[in-house]
């Protein structure tokens, strides 16, 4: 593999099905300008494999007297021509143990820095990199050195070298024990020159960057470019740490019994009253996207599954352009009959909590500490059992601070932060739950309070002063259940289904729904939720 | 607990929050139809819940005289009003070593059969069931055991009971050795008296029902009544069985390294030319749901996640009313980095399924016999290592078998069940990979064959002769990459985000997407997606 490889595949890659060209009736069904504008791509791309291709072959001649001519180059593109039969290490398995042992491995070219006769490069694979040298010698050639100085960053690179043990620590490395040798080096694929971001400025803690004029990299250009953002070890410990909490949801309620649903995302009728929803067309009807699982959850509980949860996403049309709003988001729902007292399921969901905390902290605190050192923050603390305060405490804190409310006042976002530090405070917790809500401000399916209609059997949790999840007992009986429906003036045809099914004999239950990126964000003391959304959306956002 | 405790109910529930009238302001939002109509329902609702008020104050006079009075009657609804420290049994743990405790039990009313002074009860929980019996004694008195005859199908009750072997097996229940002797029994939830269909009849073989005149029931009817249809054994098995495909597939990959990720369902553009796509009303613009995450799954895997999954929605607009048709599927999507050929892809992905297939075979052979009980089907058969054909080899046995086709035509939905009846016969399983597509019939991102232009890297792979998952190496080349989708005549603009992905260094991959409908709707010998769909969504079906 060299230059000679990269002529062959531009050659490989001109067979005639290849060409641009169209019939004559698919022109037809063109626009003129949008053939015109396919045709100028085409032209452009041809050009472009011209241009590749002459230079190749200009780097051939001149490497006719390289020695190591063989030893480097740009692969033919991996289009699975062969089965090889060689091992690939990972970096973070270049240890001591390794020493003096010939390894073949791939990586992104992370850095590099010539010196002479000898080139340093970098090399990554996600969290983990290692120092390589290629320099001047029995194996390489003074153009291998220029050829290797010249790769881009974000290259990805196949590389066999000798793993050497070094005597000082290389510091900026993850593998700071050893370096690589390199004998043979070619590139897999190439990264463009201009990267629209620098990794680099894109894991600088915010205030760094300023104090020492270095440039840090806003959040859009961070969203326009998220595949290269993607790569930073932050981002890739944030969504790591992301798919823990999600398995750690998952096997804490299977142990429980829980069985998982799946529940449909299309739906005829908006469940909460029309506001805040999508719509999609439907062949020749419209139908809506599914607010929350909930209704379906509720189905199932009355169809004994007895105990049931979800993950999925959850549509908001909401025009809140706030740190903590999407309009698509991951929520992680639970659902489940309780025997006497919903307390029952109160426990059930802070107990999944607790394992989830408890998970991160114990299996991830790689990832946690990667975070901090972009994004500091105090570790997340918790209580076994989980305090609950009910609604009226929860206002007299406030009042005590000097918050004028009312009783059955819903609590704004500030005072809910507010409170968060009064919790925090007073009982040293950052995760609460705040029980008894007054029933005007819950949903019309919430179960009333028994001794006290004014307030509702409904909760939400909080992490860092932050709302995650909001739930409740439900109304499981389909007479009281319509009355509440008519009280809060929704159509009764819309939501017959939804009543239908507690018809036929519904257990008590309840539950809730966490919103997965609010708990990935709060547990980090991350303070944007976009930054805990692999591609976010909300109301100005549709891309990437 | 008793008619008493009724009473109290609708006092309770005749707060003043609970009238169905409406601020003046709030009546003209609404048009007078629906004003009137709202208040014809409160009128109803108020007049039901006088009637039974009167017919529980009647009957209440005539047990004056009842020795039991306090054992038996509807509770007031359970609105979490005590925490009560009472263990309520489960039906599966009714064995003979609980003989001759008592016992307080929640289950629903399966069948009641009175019979002179005693009334035979089969209470069941999912898909356990247990024999009660209520007999005049020291316990009950006649008007208890009427009371007991009377309460309707599917009801859930709370009773407390002595457990008593007994000498003959019941064979009619799960739980053969022993019944329960009732000494109290109070309704937790009344089903109506008049069920849109009935368990019996919606478990018996579709053949068995015509033979004895007996009733089965159509699709229709249980997807119109669905939280009836699904309490049946059948359904219960089938749904535990698709939660633990699902879990078998995550711990299968996480096992491999693989990285949980959450793709957004709203998208900006058509990823595959625009058809069959739905449209979505996003804000001011318009957008649409994503027909699969693969976009995403390779920017993931162009942002150094090397290998992924993911479990979500997918969205397909296609009017197809057929047997294995959803507008809305779950899909259970894998993408991965590979080193030299994409074979990695394909042994990673069948593995995945021998995993599940195994899983399912060994921990889950009370769902399959139950399902099997109504829909008899063949054990389902596996190779290891799995069979992979190449399209050539299968256009050549369908040539064999009278099929007249071109080399580069698609296979028809009846030669690929043909092919799957003869990969059967010639190599004894239901699974298997067709791989080496033609070029011409896969979608632009597919990577052509480096040693034959009119096939590529692609595959899919089929359980009892259908497709369940459709796969390939994807073009990793920004300028291939342009020139395929030319080739098919996509607009560049609404692909750049995608193409610019790869601009930056990719390695090479592939993947796949499997239906989760289908692969348990084959693995069980199924006949339609719409019964391992819980709310199954097609052209003709948003509801419920």
């Amino acid at each position: 593999m060299s230059w000679n490889s990269l002529n062959k595949h531009w050659e490989e890659l001109s067979f005639p099905s290849f060409t641009a060209g169209a019939t004559e009736e698919e022109q037809q069904a063109q626009s003129k300008k949008a053939l015109k504008k396919q045709q100028k791509e085409a032209e452009k791309a041809a050009k472009k494999a011209e241009k590749q291709a002459k230079m190749a072959s200009e780097q051939q001649s001149a490497e006719e007297d390289d020695f190591a001519k063989d030893r480097y180059g740009v692969s033919a593109m991996v289009q699975s021509q062969q089965k090889l039969d060689r091992e690939l290490v990972r970096v973070q398995d270049l240890t001591p143990e390794k020493a003096d042992q010939l390894i073949w491995l791939r990586a992104r070219v992370h850095t590099s820095r010539a010196k002479g006769k000898q080139c340093f490069l970098v090399l990554r694979q996600q969290q983990f990199n290692v120092q390589a040298l290629v320099a001047v010698g029995d194996r390489a050639s003074k153009q291998m050195v220029k050829f290797a100085a010249n790769i881009t960053k974000e290259s990805i690179v196949d590389v066999e070298a000798i793993v050497r043990k070094v005597e000082q620590k290389i510091e900026s490395c993850s593998q700071q024990d050893v370096e690589l040798h390199v004998e043979r080096i070619f590139v897999i694929s190439q990264a463009e020159p201009r990267l629209p971001l620098q990794l680099e400025d894109a894991v600088r803690p915010d205030g760094e960057g300023e104090e020492e004029g270095r440039a840090t990299v806003n959040q859009d250009t961070r969203l326009d470019n998220r595949v290269i953002d993607l790569r930073t070890t932050t981002s890739q410990a944030v969504f790591r740490l992301q798919s823990g909490v999600c398995q750690l949801f998952r096997d804490t309620l299977t142990k429980k019994g829980f069985v998982e649903i799946q529940t449909p995302k299309i739906i005829s009728a908006a469940s909460e009253g029309g506001a805040n929803v999508f719509t999609v067309s439907y062949f020749k009807t419209s139908a809506f996207l599914a607010q929350s699982p909930q209704l379906y959850k509720q189905m199932c509980i009355c169809a004994d599954f007895d105990k049931v949860f979800c993950v999925g996403p959850v549509f908001r049309a909401e025009d809140s352009n706030t740190h903590r709003h999407l309009t698509e988001f991951v929520g992680l729902d639970i659902e489940m009959a309780f025997n006497y007292h919903y307390h029952e399921v109160i426990d059930s969901i802070t107990d999944t909590m607790v394992q989830i905390f408890k998970g991160l902290r114990d299996n991830f605190q790689t990832e946690i500490q990667t975070v901090n050192k972009q994004f500091p923050s105090e570790p997340f603390k918790f209580l076994e059992p989980t305090l609950r305060l009910e609604y009226t405490e929860a206002v007299a804190m406030l009042r005590e601070a000097g918050v004028e409310m009312g009783d059955e006042d819903d609590l704004s976002t500030p005072n809910e932060k507010l409170l968060g530090r009064l919790v925090k405070e007073k009982y040293d917790t950052d995760f609460y739950v705040l029980d008894k809500y007054p029933l005007a401000v819950r949903p019309f399916y919430t179960m009333p309070d028994p001794s006290n209609p004014k307030y509702s059997n409904s909760y939400d949790m909080f992490m860092r002063g932050e709302e995650i999840l909001s739930g409740a007992q439900r109304v499981h009986d389909a007479q009281l259940l319509t009355e509440r429906a008519i009280h809060h003036q929704i159509d009764l045809e819309k939501i017959k289904a939804y009543i239908d099914s507690f018809r036929y004999g519904a257990p008590p239950h309840g539950g809730g729904g966490i919103g997965l990126e609010r708990v990935c964000m709060l547990y980090l003391g991350l303070h944007n939720v976009r930054q805990t959304s692999m591609f976010p959306r909300d109301p100005k956002r549709l891309t990437p």
